[in-house]
């Protein structure tokens, strides 16, 4: 996972409360193995996680654990997200409470 | 509940106080059976809750419970709502304290 | 009090903070039985509590219970509330608190 | 004080920390009788306080006890207040906290 | 101080936070009693406080009390405030809080 | 420090949270004592605080002390503050959290 | 690091969470000492930290330690930070919770 960043020897680790997700490539395959055409999967964009910040911070200035993980595949807000370019692939990175819902198999 | 998804091996888990609803169809039927015409129903929106996230997070990190339930009957606020299209049916993403009502029987 | 709804064999529930109100008919009887006519019960809209919900959050979760109970009758604002539609009459929700005052016999 | 809404057997009662407020007619009198022209009055509305809520709510529930009583004299805000007609009498409904200032002999 | 309210036999009384301003005349004497010009003492307005509120609320309802008091000389924002005319005497209420600064000798 | 105002018999002192500020001239010597020209000071404002508030309140009426004390040298933001002319000689108040950076020798 | 201020006898110090960043040249090496062309940087501008504030403050006046250090390499928003000029040389002042992410090798 991620495995560009690593090829020039650096790694970005989101800050406070951000994940960094990697949209879905147009085609998905269903458990069965059957590729699942683009319009199926929805105009709602949906992607992976691979990278988590350490939490939010509490107005005390206590940390708020990131509910997602690396590899949780989930379901972005339509609009928001800070696009971030590395080996000429983009990225994004979302407030871990602006991620709308995750897909579970 | 929620057939379309389970389908494609994929379930749509909402995140933190969100509620995922499906609207109701055009005809709702009494409990004596009879069809109420669309029109009897209101010029407001209700729908069918089919998932809950695990509940919204207070300023200091805790979570408050959703109030709401897979299968409960609500009415839906006339603007906001995040459409979700799975296996061509819409779906919205609603927070939970943006919900209006229930409907009970 | 709320009959039309359950004609349908529904009731609709306030949630949190919620009430819903039914407004008063143009006429309106003072304490002796004599007819006030519309322009006396002045410009701003007064109503009849028909529901409440079981109450708003605090930030730390913990309910506030709804000052107001079924049959207030009450002043609303001037604007605001949202409207919903049973069996072809009009009803209101307001937040609790933005109720504006509450009329005592 | 307020005996128009009486006379029609119903006596409004402002919510949380509103109060209601009947505005000055243009001509007051000194302690000493004289009459003091309008334009000594100030461009500002003074009024007399005629009803208060119980009182407005801390972010925990607790109630804040309104700072003004029935019969105060008080000058109002420029701006705001919610206008009610009761017996074709105009009052004014405001927040305790938008009151600006008490009269005091 | 404040002398023209109380030949009618009232006194104006700020609520909550507020303090009642009245602006310096255009000139002011030094120390040694020589008169400064106007254009010295700078653009934006000074005036005296005549009369402070008993203090503004924490979120708890507690009270805060006022940094100013009678007879400070302070300097006033450049814009805001409420314009109050007592017997064609204009004073000034604005919030304790946004009083810029206080004169001393 | 601050001459100007004690010529006059009168010392500003800001309020609250706030901080009087004598914005450098247009050359500022190095420790070896050469003269800096205006362009290597950059295009953003520095400035002397000249006199600081008692500091600011937290939501529960607690100080917060001013982090920054009189001699200080500071860079200040590129909008904002409020001028004030005291003897021909222009001050700005900032609040003490606007204030960007300290330069430190 | 930062020499270009401590020549002029000043170090420019951040105040609470403020942080100083040194964005990055046009080209990086990476870890094998390849020099990689600005493209494949990415659109978003990269930067390193030479000087960070003593951190933020909560609502009670508590300290929030910044997250950042001198010699972090970070990811900057696409918008916001203050330029400072010093020595004909750009630097920028970001809050501390704006920054995005932190590049690891």
């Amino acid at each position: 996972m991620f495995p560009q960043a690593s090829q020039i020897g650096k790694r970005l680790v989101p800050l406070l409360d951000r994940v960094l997700v990697e949209r879905f490539a147009a085609e998905v395959k269903t458990k069965g193995g059957i590729v699942i055409p683009e319009k199926a999967q929805g105009k709602v964009h949906s992607g992976t996680v691979v990278a988590v910040g350490s939490g939010g911070r509490t107005d005390q200035g206590q940390t708020i654990p990131i509910q997602l993980k690396e590899g949780d595949k989930v379901l972005l807000p339509e609009y928001g997200g800070q696009k971030v370019e590395i080996e000429n692939k983009e990225y994004f990175l979302f407030r871990d409470t602006d991620i709308l819902a995750k897909w579970q198999e």
